[in-house]
């Protein structure tokens, strides 16, 4: 882990920070760290059962922790949510390097777009005609900045990012590197066998507090724009389609896809890899599990799953021919030998193959 | 939404695209929009009788529509496929913007690259040895364009589009931003448990007419070569692995993945998150529904699906209970108590925790 | 394909590589081919019984194969192993090119940065303070090395792949495009339902011979660091969170998800868009088929499979009725009319429509 930034003294935290301090207050800090290879100057905390272990063989000089954990002879801050104090904690260790205000000499800014003298432009970045860059944002070497596009302040692009023509990034916004922001929608009408490809005219307009991954594309609008609410958080390799609307506060886990128009609620939880279809609703607060598709409006808050249960391949070849069995309208064929359907059914399902010896 | 490159009267509408005016051939319109939100100047469509309400209250000055539909009191163009019209109608209002031919002074072209005087190259891309871009080409900025690799005449690289050596692109493409066409596929082989990587000695080749998606991998050939027919429409986040042929005109959704040297027929639908097997072959006009995993040939052409319905988390810990019980083989374990053999279950199936108080 | 580089006897390819030869030690082979192509100058192999009927046409030269294969009047080099041979013998007629040492005009490297002269530093590439570039490094156009990163020797990194501040790449990687390398993981905290970010301080290190697919992503660590052993292989579009271990020569296919802090033992084999949780741990030896989600903790090596089996979309429709009956608690609603309940179900379990007529 990289060096801290700075060093301060228990009472210094509880000053800067609040909570509770039982121990000693001139006791110096200077890293953060687990509970488990933490040492006599660093401070971790203590968040969840399953590493309680951990927190009686610490070598920590201090935990964070909720009161009912606090215990003699460990110093301890005590805060009624220990993580959430943890992660300001870091902060204060590791806070963000300052802005290096200025544009890189070997970047690309047209003479028409507009940087703010705080901001940061990288190498080989490049800043399109009308273009506006606001203050103390940070263009990271190698993003593409389109024409007209709008970049908040205080926002930080990390390498290669792409912000197509005309989209609007709000302030604070983290873009990890590679990821795409108003990419053209996947829209096309048939005409007599061929796709005729539908213009995208409309934009990607992001609010404040937006963070979004590595690799992950959001589309721009067919006609009307494609729009993410304040905060909402966004992990790597997403894909959000043309149209979307997603409110505020809103997470997405990685390798999630949402389709055409669909309309996600506020404080909406979905889980990796989850597949949200187009043109629905989601209500405000709904959960989406992991790895789960959802073909319907959702129009009540709570949890919904559909994953298929995991098992032992023998064991999953049995589930698939019985699965199989159920959607078999004919009475006839359940007279078939068990073993004969059942292999029928397992080959139906033969997975992917390894390469080797195809050509 | 962008402001309309020009305006036309519906009189001129019809003269350049055919259908039937019924209403005022003077009105000028000046700009596309939604039923919804549309104004006297601009123009709609109605397609879906999702979107009655919508027809029956809007303020567009006119509407493209079924013959069926049309309405005394509003301008109509009457014509068969209204979506298909009005995707044209688009193009007319919001032409491409015309290529600015010119090597950008922070492009590297190789000296004996091939840039027709036509084509464009944007800032900090990059022309490798022996490459070819074709006339009204627009490589973006930050493409990269590997030794050899040829771009055909009239096709638009997005920024940061990566073609690898030897890799062909063909006419009128549209590659969007980040997408990989040719990296090497994915082959190994064992030695004493020790992966022994495979050359990748083939291409991609890409037809005419064939879109890509924003980040999209294409990866080159083993031996022979990795080929899209033309018109073959791809969206963002998409996997085709080496040596996988896709027939004319499919179109795959999103986050897809296509296995090695999978053979995918012409005018196929391969819905969003779908994943079809490796060496395996889809006949001409196959459709695979979304979040579909395929893992054996098809040959009539059809619809397919295999999609766990999702339902209330605790609707769905008793469907996976049950569907555990299915590839039970012991009659024994049947007489163990309903209850604790479906929290077993459950606790078998646990998701994907959230990362509160986790180290 | 392209040419090879060089011409063999075979006589000097068994020299080189090993086996037996049974024909015509002087016969000259200028190229690689697949059974089915392959003409009298070119070299084969046959390693799946599936080619069975392409080895009986063969016009190849010669072909490798294992010794029970080989027949009188065709040019065999017999070997246990011939697939791995044919990868050691496309790697003789097609060496990797030769590192062109030096840095690119166009290239950025921050003075403080340290390259070795035999590597190379492509155009437009940038190499931050404190960075290393071991010997023969390949540093493609456009890649982003940042602040004290390293990258160990004989290392190639494609075009625009992105390695974040102080992660560290091991020797002779390879890195294709568009790969991240250390982007922030996903973390945050909920504060009165705002997300508050996690601080990542970790790094992300990969050992030796490790491989990474175009696009794909690996998140630093929050505290403590993101690690994958030697000769892990690494397909296209994955994610690997943060702080997750993947041991030595373990394969993960493409579209896959690994979440945070997942421990995957060595030699694995994960298949094509599975999805791992978090918090968990993989022994060594397990092998997870594609487009499976595992939830749980598997120390038992073996194979292990959950995807929902295919089916036309109208037997699907039952299928997935019947499934959800297995999930209702209540006898009453047995009782209701059949065909209700399965139009209920498959309205439930709807897919992605497609635009057309949306708006």
């Amino acid at each position: 882990m990289r060096p801290a930034a700075r060093s301060f003294v228990l009472g210094e935290l509880v000053d800067l920070l609040g909570g509770e301090l039982e121990g000693d207050a001139n006791l110096r800090i200077t890293q953060v760290a687990p509970l488990e290879s933490a040492g006599p100057e660093d401070i971790s905390y203590f968040a969840a059962e399953a590493y309680r272990r951990d927190l009686d063989a610490t070598h920590a000089g201090a935990v964070v922790l909720h009161p009912s954990n606090a215990r003699p002879g460990l110093n301890c801050i005590c805060t009624p949510n220990p993580l959430l104090y943890f992660v300001r904690l870091m902060a204060l260790f590791h806070p963000e390097p300052e802005v290096a205000a200025g544009v890189h000499p070997m970047a690309w800014v047209h003479p028409q777009a507009s940087v703010a003298t705080s901001a940061e432009v990288g190498a080989f970045a490049s800043v399109e005609q009308g273009a506006r860059i606001d203050s103390r944002a940070r263009i990271g070497s190698g993003c593409r900045i389109g024409h007209h596009a709008e970049i908040g302040e205080d926002s930080a692009l990390h390498a290669n990012v792409i912000v197509y023509p005309h989209c609007i990034v709000g302030k604070r916004a983290v873009l990890n590197a590679g990821c795409v922001i108003g990419s053209d929608g996947f829209g096309g009408v048939l005409d007599r066998g061929r796709w005729v490809k539908m213009p995208h005219l409309g934009r990607v307009v992001l609010g404040d507090d937006v963070e979004v991954g590595a690799n992950t594309t959001i589309d721009r609008g067919a006609m009307g724009d494609t729009i993410l609410g304040n905060g909402v958080k966004l992990d790597n390799l997403i894909q959000i389609a043309h149209n979307v609307r997603i409110g505020d506060n809103t997470s997405v886990a990685a390798c999630a896809g949402i389709a055409g128009s669909a309309r996600i609620g506020a404080n909406c939880v979905i889980g990796g890899s989850a597949d949200i279809s187009g043109h629905l609703h989601l209500a405000d607060g709904v959960q989406i599990s992991p790895s789960t598709m959802v073909g319907r409006s959702i129009e009540v808050p709570g949890r919904y799953t559909g994953i298929f249960p995991w098992s032992e391949h023998r064991t999953w070849l049995r589930i698939a021919a019985a699965l199989r069995r159920l959607g078999d309208p004919g009475v006839a064929d359940r007279k078939r030998p068990r073993r004969e359907r059942s292999r029928e059914s397992a080959q139906h399902v033969q997975e992917e193959r390894d390469d080797d010896g195809h050509q």
